[in-house]
């Protein structure tokens, strides 16, 4: 479940993902199923008007609590001046057309490694349409978020498209947006 | 469908909103629906192994194109050591908490504002549950991304707690995760 080698013994690398530990996890995993038991947190405060910032401290995994090293992570949102905020921070639409791209590559990336597939580039172009009839409940029969989400991937890898396409159907992110979920939504009085 | 009043009046303002704004863009709406068609747009870039980055330039709203003034946005995605990853940013499922946890607090405050009904403050707490078996592909009848997510809002407010659970009804982000959506993915060979 790390990246860390046993001392003297050179880890296999793919795509900069280390081999031996993702076949490691999995093993683990058959093992101990409770270690794929992930929960990810988050907080999230009102800044005034469109603004406002989450803190993501740390999440639960492989059966234990971890703090961020590299954090804690501060991410703002805000809205575009036509969509009556200051334009200080994408919104929150646009982050999560970032998280479907960050997610389709990453699953790309590291199921392309576990089966021995190497990729030299991956970008992507991301396109979602909103109508804002919706949000403003002008309309009932509009969606309030978006209607439909086109993603163009440009891979360079010796790969077929057909197998490379099958790699990203693992992604946590497709499957969140494109499949419905229960989101809980609890208001308290402060 | 701008926050700039006309010269001599001064716009109304309610929980940092320009409620003078966001009438004239719903009665701009009703006039013209096309105002409401609003195309989100986004590229990412891998970076290597767990790392990839997003480049957010501008949008379509409102009949034209627009800049983010003060972008371009750049955002980075990463995974931490116990997902095999450097851990210099937050991953693709946690900024899907942060979009969520954006989207339901702007919501209300936006639509509060139209109200008339004013917040003193909002915080929210989100959790999503994920097991990792399903990213791996070791049980297909566990799903590849969140089973559920919970939110918690804290919000300070003279209006009682079944108001502001309507106002947060009108979220896209909530919208967007909470329902499925047509999620159209191509791969191409660069």
């Amino acid at each position: 479940m790390t990246n860390q080698a046993a001392v003297g013994t050179a880890p296999t690398f793919n795509n900069g993902v280390n081999v031996d530990a993702l076949f490691e996890t999995v093993e683990a995993v058959k093992a101990a199923p409770q270690i794929a038991d992930f929960q990810f947190r988050l907080s999230n405060r009102w800044l005034g008007g469109d603004h406002n910032r989450s803190t993501v401290v740390g999440f639960h995994g492989a059966c234990e609590d971890h703090d961020h090293m590299k954090g804690p992570f501060t991410l703002d949102n805000a809205e575009p001046p036509v969509l009556l905020g200051g334009g200080t921070a994408p919104n929150p639409v646009e982050y999560i057309l970032h998280a479907l791209a960050g997610c389709l590559t990453t699953t790309m990336v590291y199921h392309a490694a576990a089966r021995g597939v190497s990729l030299t580039s991956v970008s992507s172009e991301l396109e979602g349409d909103l109508d804002l009839r919706g949000f403003l409940g002008l309309d009932e029969t509009v969606r309030k978020g978006f209607s439909t989400v086109r993603v163009t991937m440009r891979v360079e890898s010796e790969a077929d498209v057909e197998t490379l396409e099958s790699l990203v159907q693992f992604s946590p992110v497709y499957d969140i947006i494109s499949k419905s979920l229960p989101v809980d939504v609890r208001v308290e009085k402060a």
